[in-house]
């Protein structure tokens, strides 16, 4: 990739008000470059540097800034330069702009806008997060089905600056119901005089407008598309979802996903870890990891019961932490698994039994690996700790017994768990591993005395 | 999304040999949505199926079939029928295909193609695994400067039915390198007589053959492209990865983050959690597992050196499983933040100071709130416990400030060790959160005890 102009030279373009050079350089590369550009000069550099260009161009640079400048920038512009800089933006920026602005900036700049675009705003943004609707775009092309392929082709050339895409096109009948689509590839390939709908494909791929984001995204992956018509429950055309947004959602619900199995609550946005205050982090933290450390009061209070043991048995205490951890590990292993099997849509909560049984049989054979590590541990390292009257066979036996049913008990937890969530409605990934490793904590130390005390007190 | 017909219906055209109507639904399909059909029937009749339909359309579905699948229908064919099917596929996922094969067949197949295929196979397969050139096509569109944008949409439709994409054709001089882009949307807004040369766009975004495939992607998705042009280090054209091949990467590329981050190994392929075997998924889990279990004993050795102080302060016990607990949570919620940013691209190892004097503040505030739920706890629940001769102060202060202390260090070792791992050059995911967490039971039991001996034996 040749960059073209550096920095410092920018900034001599716009001291020297050399306009047109500037203009040419922001109209010919690409709007994600140029605000690459523009995010490493002074806010009002960056606005300089806007006013130069056409103003689609500035609403096409401007989407792609970071948020902080954005925000800036919507500060500084007046109320009809920032209803000016709306009408320019594709509809789904728009309303994203739109909806992080303040309540007071909101009510002012509404009036400002044409008609069309004031309801657009009210329709899109009228959709709750995380639904397909509320990503969607209202800037798709649509044909109707009785004109030729060359007649098209001249629409969507009209159209064409106004449209997110124009490779993908609609066809819909006179109620606006999604009956067929047809790529620019098509109308280009057919013969000029072939009618729509003798071209079209009928089994269209879509979403409605109330299904999860991310289901949307998983269907433009899984069918290679450029853009996902969304519907109304009633099949009406409504938006699109593009290629690009659903790459933006599905790295989100990764971040999500992610940060949820390690009990991070918060928004889940990406791309702000440095932009957080301290005291958001502090936020999205703190909740599960003071009620996890409460809960592990839990566990102390099971080691307490059991002191007695403690003082009798030293040794027990020694292998309490390769106990608390391994139950932690391998039940993060099959919860990760899990969870991550379910987000891609890969298995569904039907598929519980032949997951348990998968995650039994694996349980198993790291118990049966595990219990021998623990066994070799107290053959060899403590066999001068074993308090008189106990062979070394039995303290051995009880403590990789002892182990190896946390193993298999901590595995299947895991995998459990995140499908139990799920089948309520919820989303699996809440089950976070800190949350897992807790709870398995309390079952292993319950295990652990249950079973030495068994094997040392028959 | 309209189904138009059902899998026993499907079954009956097949049984009753009805070619005709199963063309036609195969041939006006998705073919993503006709391979799912497939994937509900018998090898036999999926490739019964196949064998109705024109040999392009069925290259096409047969690379949207399940790996299994495909693997069993590629057993099934003779030399010819498999050379045929290589033909017709599209030139990466042909590659796919082909790297999939047994030696032996790889080795009988090569000759049956034509020798351009051949080299192409041998040249795609060349590059190594995770690099832009492992995962790019040969199936792209290009056109010279010195052409007009009419000439170049009658070039692009001529050459349509072979290119993976028609939507981005790129410009190359005489020796191949890559001087510039048009899309098919400036072609068809351009004036027909226009020259290529002055429509093009000269800043090209683009990745190199040995780039990381990742970086490719997240290039894909930064500037919203349809496909992005892959060169040699010379500036050469090689390849072509498109939107669809973004998504798939960076949905893999997440899969092995977060099993990485959950100490499992293996290949992190998508979507085989129910198709690999328990002897894989155990091979993959163990390693670690019994790694840690080892590094487990260390802090079994710590905690049997200070079993003196255990055996007069049972209380201290009681604690180990929060101290441990804690400490694990808020170092694996620093690692998780750290390891995704630096996925993202959107940190990098220069920016450590930033992230620890963050992270730093972060853990304070943590800290301060922790030790508030350990004294608490204390006070409230343990004043039966406190051993004569010593104040409940002291020891709820004894372990308040060691959990504190616990907390700091695991949450900068969190941030710091994925930042030293990536400025090694390595994948910041493999410092797993259970290594994590290991590692800090370790640290976190020695601060413990000596916190505790320091306050209690002054």
């Amino acid at each position: 990739m040749k960059i073209p102009l550096l920095v410092p030279e920018f900034r001599e373009f716009l001291a020297q008000n050399k306009t047109q050079e500037l203009k040419e350089f922001c109209e010919t590369s690409s709007p994600a470059l140029v605000a690459d550009f523009l995010s490493a000069l002074e806010p009002n550099e960056a606005w300089a540097a806007l006013q130069c260009v056409s103003p689609q161009v500035a609403a096409e640079i401007f989407t792609y800034l970071e948020p902080d400048l954005q925000k800036e920038l919507v500060e500084r512009l007046s109320r009809d330069q920032l209803a000016r800089l709306f009408s320019d933006m594709s509809a789904d920026d728009r309303v994203d702009l739109f909806k992080s602005l303040p309540e007071d900036r909101r009510e002012m700049i509404l009036p400002a806008m044409a008609q069309a675009e004031r309801e657009d705003i009210r329709r899109l943004s009228s959709f709750p997060e995380g639904t397909a609707g509320s990503v969607m775009t209202s800037d798709y092309a649509t044909l109707p089905a009785d004109i030729s392929a060359a007649e098209a082709i001249n629409r969507l050339r009209r159209e064409a600056p106004d449209r997110e895409t124009i490779y993908y096109a609609y066809v819909v009948d006179e109620k606006r119901r999604l009956v067929g689509f047809v790529s620019l590839k098509d109308l280009i390939l057919a013969s000029p005089e072939a009618k729509i709908e003798k071209i079209m494909h009928r089994d269209v791929v879509s979403a409605c407008v109330n299904d999860d984001q991310e289901d949307a995204a998983r269907k433009i992956q899984k069918y290679d598309l450029i853009a996902l018509p969304v519907t109304s429950p009633e099949g009406v055309l409504m938006g699109i979802i593009t290629h690009d947004d659903a790459l933006d959602i599905i790295t989100q619900e990764q971040t999500e996903d992610m940060e949820k199995l390690m009990a991070i609550t918060g928004s889940h946005e990406t791309g702000i870890y440095l932009h957080m205050s301290v005291l958001e982090h502090f936020r999205n933290r703190v909740g599960w990891v003071v009620v996890l450390a409460i809960l592990g009061l839990v566990s102390g209070y099971i080691v307490q019961r059991y002191e007695g043991l403690i003082l009798q048995f030293g040794l027990l205490a020694t292998f309490m932490p390769m106990l608390t951890d391994t139950g932690g590990n391998t039940g993060s292993q099959s919860a990760t698994l899990v969870v991550r099997a379910l987000a891609l849509r890969e298995v569904s909560t039907r598929d519980a039994l032949k997951i348990v049984w998968k995650e039994f049989r694996v349980s198993l054979s790291l118990a049966l690996v595990l219990a021998l590590v623990a066994f070799g541990r107290v053959a060899f390292l403590a066999r001068n700790c074993i308090p008189a009257g106990y062979s070394l066979w039995t303290v051995g036996l009880a403590i990789s017994t002892a182990l190896g049913l946390q193993v298999v008990t901590a595995t299947l937890l895991g995998a459990l768990l995140p499908l139990a969530v799920a089948s309520l409605g919820h989303d699996p990934a809440v089950v976070a591993s800190p949350a897992l490793t807790t709870i398995v904590d309390i079952t292993g130390l319950f295990i652990y005395f249950a079973t030495v005390k068994c094997f040392l007190w028959p």
